[in-house]
C-alpha cells in the first residue's frame, strides 16, 4: 500500500531500486512514503497512478470530490475526483473498462492508451483488486447509447489520473455481483449463484455494501425518524431505560443474566416498566428506542435474541382507544412518509427481493377479536373465545383481511385476557376480555399492546392470579402507589416493520448484524 | 377508589346502605361500580364530587380537558375541566384552596361554600391525599393581585366539580416541595429540609415530578433530538449496533459477561467496532444512539455502569480535521439549539441549581495538547509529553481555558499516542503523538474520538505493540481487509452533556434511572 520513493535513472536500476524499496518499505511498512507510482521508464503516465501512502492526515488537500449519483450529462466536458470502490475492471486491448461504485450508485470509467495515458497505467487500472477505494480524475463525457449495468448510463469517465487510497484482498468470500442478484421466481432452476444468508452475515462488511442493504438500512433510519417526528409533534419526550434491571420483571422466562460486581442483574426484555414509570412520573406522552433482549431459543425467520424495540407509552383521560387511535395513526403516517421519502430503496429493494407494494387504508382498520375469529371459523380455522393466535393463524387472519379490506395493515382489539400478561386491564364488560390490541403487518405481528392496570390492588390481584410471587414485582406495584393515570401503549419491533413492509422473508435481513440463538458474531 | 352505587332514603338508612356497600365493593373491589360520589342528606353537591370509579375504558366521555400552562387572563369566565396532580390543600373556613400541578405548570383552586357547593364538598376536598390525580371542572376568573407560588399567577379556578381519578398513598416517602427547594449558597446552615439523592432515587417516580426533574429529561430528549437532526442534515445515517457482543472489543477489562444460551457473550462497551464496520461497508457517515455499559467500579459524580452513548463515524477524504470540524459545529449547533428552543427548562433549572450559564465560541476552540501542557506548566502543573491529563488537572486546564477564551467547550487536539487505545492512528510527523482528540464541557471530558487506522497491517502491529492477543480481535482486524476509507469520529455520554450544560454536580441527576456499581433499582 505504499509507493517508492526512489528515482532510478534506467530499467535496470529501477528494478532495483524497486527492491530495494519493497525491503525499506517492508521494514518501515505504513511509514509515510511519497506520493509516488511505481515507475516504468518511458511511462508517460508517471505521477498520474499509484498505490498512494496510508491516508494518516499528513496532508490537507483542497480538492473538491464528486458524488458518482450527481454526475450526468449536465457534467459533459468537465473534469472531477471521484472517490469510490474498484467494482470491476474488463481490459482489452489498449483500453480498460472499470465500473466504479459509490454506494447505490455505478458510473463506468475509461482508461485508454493515449498520449498521456501509458500501456503501463492502463495495465495497472486492470490489475487493481475489486473492492479498493481508488481515487479517480476524470473528464466527464456523453456516450452515444445508454450503458447498460450502470446507474450513471447516459455519461462515462474518461480517467487522467488513477490513485489506490485502500487496497481490496484480492480474495473475496463473496462477490457483489452475486450477492445483489434478482431472486425472482422464474430462476428457480438455481443457475445464478446466489450467496447464502450465513454467508453474507459471517461476511457482512461486503454484504452490507449491495444497493439493496444500502437501501434496507437507509428505510430502516427512516422508520426510526419517522417514529420520532411523528410522536414528537404529538408531544411525546424521549426517555432512555436502563437495559440492565434488577428483576425478570415481565414473568421471569426468557431473561439474560448478566454478572453484575458481585452479584447477578438482568437484560430487560422490554422498557415496559420504566416507561410505565414515566406516565406514574407525569411524562404524559413516552417514547424510546433501544435494544430489548430475549433469551427464547427461537430459530425462526422472525426471532431475534436482540432487536430493536420502538416502545411508547402514553397517559388517556378516559378510554384506551384514545391511544389506539394514536398509535394507528402513527402506522400510517410512517406508511405514507416512506411511501414519499423512500420511493428510489423501495424500488432498489423490490428489483432484487420482488413484493407486492404494501397496502394501507387511513384511518387503519380496527377488527375485534371475535370477528377475526369469525373470519377464521368461516374458512373452518376454529380459534376458542380463551384462545390466542396462532402464527398459521395470524398468516390466515392477515390474507382474509387483506382479501376483504385491501389493508396490509390492521389493528386487532380486545384479546381474550386469558393470554395476555397480567398487567393488562381486563374489559370493564366482558370478564374474558381485555383492553388490549396487537397489529399485523403482511399478517404478522408488528405490535403488542394494551391499557396497563393502574391500580395497586388490582394488580397484585392480577399477579397473584397468575401465580406470579408479589415479592418480586412489588417495585412494578409500588410504582402506581402514588397516584398514576390511566395509560396505554405498545412495543414495536423495528426489524419487523422493516422487513414486512418491504415484504423480506428474513429478520436477519434488516438486522445491521443479527444476534439469535446461534450467532453473536460479527 | 370506588363510590356507593345506593340511594338512601334517610340518614341511617343511608349508613347502613353504605357500611353494605362498603363490603360489597371490597369483596368486588374493582369492578366498575357506578360514577355517585360518598352522598349525605342535603348535600347540594351530590353528584359533582367524590372518587371515581377505576378508569377501565368503560366509557367514551366527550369532554375537553384544558392543559394548565394555557390558562390565564384571555379564559376568565369561561368553564374548563383540567386533569392535574393534587399538590397542596389549605382549608380555612368555608374555602379551601388547593393547588393543582400538571408537569412544570401549577395553578390555585378555590373550593367555596356556595349554593351549589356544600360544607361536604370543601372537606372532601381538603382530604384528598396529596399527589392524588383529580379531575376538576372550574370557572378560570382573574384575581386581583398576582398568586405567589403558582406558574398561572393571573387567574385561579373557582372549582364546580372535582372528582379523583387516581388517590395517592398519603405517606409519601419524599414531599415534593423539599425536592423542588432551590440548592443556593447562601442556605450553607441547611435549615431547610432537603432531598438526599439515594432518597430521591429509591422514589424516582416521586422525584421525576418536581419541575426540574421534567425540565431536565426534557432538554435531555432535546439534546438527542439536536444530535440527530444536525448529523442527518449532514448526510449521516442512524445504524443500531448490538449490545451482545462476543469478545470484548476494546482490550478486555471492565465488560460485563452475560450467560448466553449455553455459552457466554459480553456487553459492549462502545458501538466502536460496528459503526466502523458500517463505514468499511460503504455507509459513510453514520451515527447511532444507544446503551453502553462498563463495568467499572468507580464511584464517582460523573460515571455510571450503562449510560447512552452518542456515537458517530464519518469516513474523510484526506485529513481527520475533517472529523473534528464537523463535531465542533455538531456541538455548537447543539448547544445553539438548546439556548433557542429550551429556554424555559434551562431556567427552571437554574432556579432549583443555580450556574453560570454555558459558554461557547464559533467555531469551537481547538487546542494543541502541548498548548494545554504549556498553560498548565505556566500556573505550576507540569505534564510528561506522554503522559495523560488526570481529571484535576482537566478541570484545570478548562478553568484556564473558560479564562483565557471565554468558553466553557473546547477540543484538545493531538493526544500522546501512548495513552490511546491501539487502533488510534499515530501522528505521521511526531512519533509520540497522534490523530485524536477529546472535547470538554465545564472543564469534563464529553467526547473521545480519533482517527482509527483503517489498514489492516498497521492495526496489527499496533495491537502487537500493546500486547494484545491478535486472535482475540482478528475480526476487528480483518473488517478493514476488503478496502476502507479513511475515518474518524467519537463517542458522547449523553447523560454528561446534560449534566455539564446545566451545571448538575452529579450524573445521576440526568439519568432517568442510573445505574452504578451499588445501583441498579429502581
Amino acid at each position: 500500500m505504499s509507493g517508492d520513493n526512489e528515482k532510478p535513472e534506467s530499467k535496470k536500476a529501477a528494478k532495483k531500486e524497486q527492491k530495494k524499496a519493497e525491503k525499506a518499505a517492508k521494514k518501515a511498512e505504513h511509514k509515510v512514503v511519497e506520493n509516488k507510482p511505481v515507475e516504468q521508464k518511458d511511462d508517460v503516465s508517471v505521477g498520474k497512478y499509484g498505490v498512494l501512502p496510508l491516508i494518516t492526515s499528513e496532508y490537507k488537500i483542497d480538492r473538491q470530490y464528486s458524488n458518482i449519483g450527481n454526475l450526468n450529462k449536465e457534467y459533459a466536458k468537465r473534469v472531477v475526483w471521484v472517490r469510490a470502490r474498484f467494482q470491476t475492471a474488463r481490459a482489452r486491448g489498449k483500453q480498460c473498462f472499470i465500473v466504479m461504485r459509490q454506494r447505490e450508485h455505478t458510473i463506468q470509467v475509461l482508461v485508454n492508451v493515449s498520449e498521456s495515458i501509458s500501456k503501463e497505467m492502463v495495465k495497472f487500472a486492470s490489475n487493481i483488486s475489486k473492492e479498493s477505494i481508488v481515487d479517480i480524475e476524470g473528464t466527464v463525457a456523453s456516450v452515444p447509447s445508454e450503458i447498460a449495468g450502470c446507474t450513471q448510463s447516459d455519461v462515462e469517465l474518461i480517467a487522467s489520473q488513477l490513485w489506490v487510497v485502500s487496497s481490496s484482498d484480492p480474495q473475496l468470500p463473496l462477490q457483489i455481483d452475486d450477492a445483489s442478484r434478482p431472486e425472482k421466481p422464474e430462476d428457480t432452476e438455481g443457475l445464478n449463484i446466489r450467496v447464502k444468508q450465513d454467508t453474507r452475515l459471517d461476511n457482512r462488511i461486503l454484504d452490507l455494501r449491495t444497493a439493496t442493504n444500502q437501501a434496507i438500512f437507509k428505510l430502516e433510519a427512516g422508520v426510526c425518524r419517522l417514529f420520532r417526528e411523528i410522536l414528537t409533534e404529538k408531544n411525546f419526550t424521549e426517555i432512555h431505560t436502563p437495559k440492565i434491571i434488577p428483576a425478570a420483571s415481565e414473568g421471569g422466562a426468557n431473561v439474560f443474566t448478566v454478572s453484575y460486581f458481585k452479584g447477578s442483574a438482568y437484560l430487560a426484555q422490554s422498557p415496559q416498566l420504566y416507561k410505565q414509570m414515566a406516565i406514574a412520573a407525569d411524562f404524559d406522552r413516552v417514547f424510546t428506542i433501544g435494544a430489548v433482549f430475549r433469551a427464547e431459543d427461537s430459530n425462526t425467520h422472525r426471532h431475534l435474541t436482540e432487536f430493536v424495540g420502538l416502545d411508547l407509552e402514553m397517559a388517556f383521560l378516559h378510554h384506551y382507544h384514545e391511544v389506539v387511535s394514536v398509535i394507528g395513526e402513527l402506522f400510517t403516517s410512517i406508511f405514507k412518509g416512506l411511501q414519499d421519502q423512500f420511493k428510489a430503496e423501495i424500488e432498489t429493494v423490490c428489483q432484487q427481493y420482488p413484493v407486492e407494494p404494501f397496502t394501507f387504508l387511513q384511518p387503519p382498520l380496527i377488527l375485534h377479536f371475535n370477528e377475526g375469529r369469525k373470519m377464521l371459523a368461516e374458512v373452518g380455522v376454529e380459534i376458542g373465545p380463551e384462545e390466542d393466535l396462532n402464527t398459521p393463524a395470524e398468516k390466515l387472519l392477515g390474507k382474509l383481511v387483506k382479501a376483504k379490506f385491501d389493508t396490509d395493515f390492521y389493528i386487532l382489539d380486545k384479546y381474550p385476557l386469558a393470554v395476555r400478561p397480567f398487567y393488562t386491564m381486563p374489559d370493564p364488560k366482558d370478564p374474558i376480555s381485555s383492553n388490549s390490541y396487537d397489529m399485523f403487518m403482511r399478517g404478522e405481528e408488528i405490535l403488542s399492546g394494551a391499557q396497563r392496570i393502574h391500580d395497586p390492588k388490582l394488580l397484585t390481584e392480577r399477579a397473584n392470579h397468575h401465580g406470579i410471587d408479589i415479592g418480586k414485582i412489588q417495585s412494578y406495584i409500588d410504582a402506581f402507589k402514588y397516584g398514576c393515570p390511566p395509560h396505554a401503549g405498545g412495543g414495536i419491533g423495528l426489524e419487523r416493520v422493516v422487513m414486512l413492509y418491504l415484504g423480506l422473508d428474513n429478520i436477519r435481513k434488516t438486522s445491521m448484524f443479527p444476534r439469535d440463538p446461534k450467532r453473536i458474531t460479527p
